[in-house]
């Protein structure tokens, strides 16, 4: 294709062709994306849609990118069920700013809610809170550095609602069944959305950070139940009022185009594996290949206190021998396999295996394990 | 290059090129960006800096991404010669965030901050900063449905800062020379960024949506004094304190990887093209070879009232004759010229030129108009 060169000379626009290269990628996030999706969202930087332009160029307000919205919303009600009781909005901020702004929509300064402490997203989701009404920490793990999920906790009546996050990336762990509780569930979902079906009738609102299970980094799927709004007495930012947001289908400014163009292929990439239930046994699968490795090899064990806390999503471990500790990451590296190190606050090793991994990169870091 | 597909086989992984095509960008913003960084952009989408990862799917903590960072810093003191007096932050949520957290951060309940009105977007800040503090109207433009620009507002002393709309998207009218003021200024320079040089000794704040003369949707720039900031009472939300993404290089959360990197590419594109001057030049003689035929040809005339308030980066015009207007909009889609409709809310016609648009396109533009 041709284009202008910004001198006034048309040249040929070729996007160029890297190497022959072979990438196992474990990174907590942004973590890989399906092969597809990334050759999709490339030739759509070069042309979108066959308008002559790229989908970094064109107006958010285009019937082209009207339908990529579109089809992302019906997208996600497909996948996770969810009805029309609920928005589904794309936002901006991550997850870190839905922990204030899920508290200054859903509590008023005489309610309380309920937060569940499993790890250092949960810490600051209650900090953030408590600037806006009564928090109650109804379990935290933070006793056994956050290496397990709270159990059999007991949960009053009359919160406005109960915050967790769902899966916990730093420490490895996942809540294997939501709590039953009064109150709706808020839910961080950033780094496991999509992964596995929901009870969406137990839910107030679902956020997440793109950059793990569902796009690049850059937006924030949040799902909302609609008669949880409009109830608070504080004045809103138009911004932070997510009412703004479902009047104009997240287009009440400019959103960001590319990542939710993104989003939406990586959607239709899972529904075309056979949805969110294909995904699920995908990810048990994979789990279990490496955790099996995990518990049968001398040389490594798990960082997390009970199997039923393990997470299906962040497959946290460590060396037995500290010293194995570097030669292990760099028989890794030499493999391909990257992104295998823990965490800066923990350390050890964590292999992020979000819904985009295939079973076959887990088996070539099992195969440099049993090696090794 | 080969990419795993997603059940386990290697595929080639080749951006499609797309067919021969030729178009004029005129789009009001997400808007052109130049061919080299789009070629650049797709590429790294391939693969970046030979990781063998797609720049969507590496941690925003890789060194490869910190030096983006880096570099897009640097390049952004650079090219508008920003002190260490300044933080330049690349946060999201667009200008419209920044309407409530600039006066949020800069603006106590018993202080008072002038707000000049030039229009929808500056109607907006104002709504915005009334959540806050005193908001005193200094000067509006309401009265000729915002078609000029106020001269010789007067500002009295003792205000927090006086915020200003540069350039008006909507209206097609910009800020020649900023007002004189004891106070700092707080500027939206959404469309306008990079495309003159500033006194940056008058501003506490700039503030700009990346998606017109930066790079693509999905990026906030913040240029703001530090001095001015830990001084109001309220308490700040964690993500909304300027402070906290100063304190982290922008990284306290996951930061929006892509459209960060397309903005740094834009502005390494801006400086290879001789920096913010030569971009000055440029847009003076674009503009003025479009608004020469705007006042030449009996069919078309200028909405701006005067000619000192004229944008250089968006020319409002309309069709003398009504009849001609959607005949007028066809003759310039056949001749590649998309984009040209002016915003819904005043109708006519509107030709973006940011910084990227060459001069050749502008041509077109004004030759359609003289055949027409």
């Amino acid at each position: 294709m041709l284009r202008e060169n910004g001198e006034g000379k048309w040249i040929i626009f070729a996007p160029s062709i890297a190497p022959y290269m072979k990438k196992h990628n474990f990174f907590a996030g942004p973590a890989i994306l399906p092969a597809p999706v990334l050759e999709q969202a490339a030739a759509a930087v070069s042309d979108f849609e066959g308008m002559g332009l790229s989908i970094l160029e064109i107006s958010h307000r285009s019937p082209q990118f009207v339908a990529v919205l579109n089809e992302a919303e019906a997208l996600v009600r497909e996948l996770l069920g969810v009805s029309d009781d609920f928005a589904v909005l794309f936002l901006t901020g991550g997850a870190s700013s839905q922990f204030f702004v899920s508290a200054m929509n859903l509590l008023n300064e005489d309610q309380t809610a309920g937060y569940i402490d499993t790890g250092a997203w949960s810490a600051k989701a209650i900090k953030e809170a408590k600037n806006f009404g009564g928090v109650n920490v109804l379990a935290s793990s933070k006793d056994g550095n956050y290496n397990y999920i709270p159990e059999n906790i007991e949960i009053p009546s009359g919160l406005q609602y109960v915050h967790l996050t769902a899966n916990n990336t730093i420490f490895g762990t996942q809540f294997a069944e939501f709590p039953e509780t009064d109150a709706p569930l808020v839910a961080d979902m950033s780094s496991e959305i999509f992964s596995r079906r929901l009870p969406m009738e137990k839910f107030g609102l679902i956020y997440a950070g793109a950059q793990k299970n569902m796009g690049p980094a850059g937006v924030t799927l949040a799902i909302v139940r609609k008669d949880l709004l409009g109830k608070v007495k504080r004045t809103l930012p138009t911004m932070l009022d997510y009412r703004t947001h479902i009047a104009k289908q997240s287009s009440f400014n400019t959103p960001p185009v590319f990542p939710i163009y993104v989003s939406m292929l990586t959607m239709r990439w899972v529904k075309a594996q056979g949805g969110v239930e294909a995904m699920e046994k995908h990810n048990a699968d994979k789990a279990q290949l490496l955790y099996d490795e995990i518990d049968r090899n001398p040389k490594f064990r798990g960082t997390v206190a009970n199997k039923a806390s393990r997470s299906l999503m962040n497959v946290t471990f460590e060396p037995v021998d500290e010293a194995d500790a570097q030669p292990f990451l760099d028989a890794c590296e030499a493999a391909g396999c990257v992104g295998v190190k823990g965490h800066r606050s923990v350390g050890g090793f964590r292999a992020s295996i979000y819904n985009s991994m295939p079973k076959s990169s887990v088996q070539a870091l099992v195969d440099v394990m049993k090696s090794f």
